[in-house]
């Protein structure tokens, strides 16, 4: 997995949250270790099947930047994590993978996705089971930090 | 979304659990209202992408039950959810899946499997994104419960 095919959901999901929510995130450092685990309170995770590969993609939001988002694209602050958030974030899943695979498309990477998942719970963890790589990028924001897992199986 | 078609998987989940484990679940009485929501403290989830239909699977335990199915696989009964367990749950979900797309492949329908994603934590919910019909399957056993749901886009 090569920064060619891994800075198409990066780039996605910066433009998504500048786009629809007016919220700039910072990137930090990615890992690459197979023990990091990406910890937070609402995660959108989707599946990716193509010819050549297969492999699944989190987006995790820590519960503040989450209700932060929803506050700048709704105009109103939830009190906590409920449906409507994770609509968003299942949204907000599905159109970072989507931009991703438009532009790999282009390049000649075919995958098809799978329908994104949902999950709530204070302080849950997510663990991808591939034997190929993984990537965990953090991003940092003043309302909480979001991490954006890429993994496949090869 | 007919018998027919969620039957495999319910079947899979069932023969995995008595052949891995020693391990009966009681099937409860299948829900298909979209307010459902299943909970429960560690989860296997799995995309499907097929010419036909997109979709996703998730089965979801609760800790007695997945500690014990742990113990009665490796003869040592964890004290909390850990690693391994995290591991056996995304196998079992693998399994069950592709169970599933072995029977339906038969009969017609064909669909490509992600890689499985283990979330953790306590009490999380899992909400999956789609359109189309979902089914939530509970199963109870003296350990706990868990929850099977199978969702696809149309």
């Amino acid at each position: 997995m090569n920064a060619e095919f891994v800075n198409p959901f990066i780039t996605g999901l910066l433009n998504v949250l500048e786009t629809m929510a007016q919220t700039t995130l910072k990137p930090g450092k990615p890992k690459r270790k197979q023990s990091e685990i990406a910890k937070g309170d609402v995660s959108g995770l989707i599946g990716m099947v193509g010819p050549q590969v297969k492999g699944s993609l989190s987006i995790t939001f820590d519960e503040g930047l989450a209700l932060t988002i929803m506050e700048r694209m709704v105009g109103e602050r939830p009190e906590s994590i409920d449906g409507e958030v994770g609509d968003m974030v299942g949204e907000v899943t599905n159109m970072i993978c989507g931009n991703a695979k438009r532009d790999l498309s282009e390049r000649g990477f075919e995958f098809g996705m799978a329908t994104p998942i949902v999950v709530s719970g204070k302080q849950h963890s997510i663990s991808h089971q591939v034997d190929g790589p993984k990537l965990i990028m953090p991003f940092h924001s003043d309302e909480g930090m979001a991490h954006l897992e890429i993994c496949f199986d090869k």
